[in-house]
């Protein structure tokens, strides 16, 4: 049978990889990239197709159960790469961020339990109506310097993720590598640290500068590709590695050279890929992983 | 009778402006906003609504001619604040890159014989195919080294114009304030220039330190709104200043404080805004520059 590439259902363009391929080791399935598996499905995917890893959500986990999902990862033998996510801690209303905090507390006792040490946090935009950016960002600040310690009780780091700017009106304040750094840095490196998602910060001028910063404050590596025309929902604009215009291996070896010896996440928001059959999802994002971002 | 803003069709959420109002002595109409209208029509609106200058773009001036349109903005004694636009200097064949300086050379005659000193470039992006982002930014650097003298010969400055980083891969590799001063200050400041667009640039963290290190080098101060949700079409989804998230003041103050003194342009793409009738268009966007980008 012809290995076919989704989303598209063309012919694949790169080898197919055996399911014990050493170059697997640190590939890890964000579950949201296979978003009509369950927990359960989606364990037993990346079982089938080899991967030693998983990026776990919360919504999906609850449904199941905290306790549960954390024995059926451990009974399969993967890793849990990271908790999406934490975050949110932007809002007008004291009495909202308050509960965000709470919200946030939760995630990272659900972080713990599940046995990852990386909570990935998207910060949030501009409060309802607010047009003031830098409080915003001060809002941020002041989330973070309440949970970190929080975080790190739990044995849990505090993932900071820049945000490509496209979503700094509604979703993430932090938009630059820099900036989440400058902010994890006044924090011991025990408690926060950044993500590095290639979606959000192939564009960046400083993007290697700002990864070689990182070093010791990376907590997650994902990817995914920029594609053109971006669909028009932009929470479902992410393409398959190959499929845009992101020199992945570039990003990868500056990450590499930062001592990071973690997990590689695949986490792709597209409804093509979204609507496609799951295992074949995998099957493509293997071999564009070994050809991309391994690369040469 | 009710003054309206548009789009949107409710009443005018700010007063109306009389066309002797002092505040307007430096507002310009970038004449793709009211896309509708022939060069002679925008300087007539222009006119009408007590606007001193206008932007305008080489595809409507060519129509009528450089030479004509030249004397009509002279004859109705308005200024032209820029020409739109020049760039778009990558490409893989060093021949399209060669016909590119052309072309560039063809633009800064036009601006020079329009009577403005400032070009604005879009530099483009990621040549057809290509990964290479740091190759293109490199481009970039090497075309504007070629037409910088030429631009100065002829009293032009190349305005280089940060793109959102949504732009990166097919509009602009140019994608930071900062990154564009790198380049513009590899040249005299008689010759490169930069652009300062609200909607470019308003997210940027370091968006005030480096408006301040651009003195001097500031050609043109542009401004539009981010709006969400964004407009699916990425080349038309810019908004009416107060229908989304920028804070204008915060930048305009920034701005001044360099010392610019040139004008301020209203520059929206917006499938509404170009549906609307022009003149209703000039008349908000009088009314929002005053309370808006004026503000306190």
């Amino acid at each position: 049978m012809t290995a076919v590439d989704v989303p598209g259902d063309g012919p694949a363009t790169d080898p197919t990889r055996d399911r014990a391929d050493a170059r697997l080791d640190r590939l890890s399935l964000n579950q949201v990239t296979t978003n009509r598996w369950t927990v359960a499905e989606a364990i037993d995917g990346c079982q089938r197709a080899g991967l030693p890893a998983i990026g776990l959500w919360r919504a999906p986990v609850q449904e199941v159960g905290v306790a549960a999902a954390a024995r059926m990862v451990a009974d399969a033998g993967l890793r849990v790469s990271s908790l999406c996510r934490g975050g949110f801690l932007t809002a007008v209303e004291a009495e909202q961020r308050k509960s965000a905090l709470e919200e946030n507390r939760r995630a990272i006792e659900e972080a713990s339990a599940l046995g990852t040490d990386c909570l990935v946090m998207v910060v949030g935009g501009l409060p309802e109506g607010s047009r003031d950016l830098a409080g915003a960002r001060a809002q941020v600040t002041e989330g973070i310097a309440v949970l970190a310690p929080y975080a790190e009780e739990h044995g849990v780091r505090l993932a900071l993720e820049p945000m490509h700017p496209i979503y700094c009106a509604d979703r993430g304040v932090l938009s630059t590598l820099r900036q989440a750094l400058d902010l994890a840095e006044q924090f011991p490196m025990e408690q926060v640290g950044v993500v590095v998602d290639s979606f959000h910060v192939w564009w960046d001028p400083d993007v290697l500068n700002q990864i070689a910063r990182a070093a010791g404050r990376v907590c997650s590596f994902q990817v995914c590709d920029w594609i053109t025309p971006l669909p028009p929902d932009l929470l479902m604009c992410r393409g398959m590695m190959g499929d845009g215009h992101i020199d992945f291996a570039v990003l990868r070896r500056a990450v590499d050279a930062t001592g990071y010896l973690g997990d590689i996440e695949v986490e792709i928001f597209n409804a093509a890929v979204w609507a496609a059959d799951p295992d074949a999802v995998v099957a493509t994002l293997v071999r564009r992983y070994v050809t991309h971002v391994l690369g040469n």
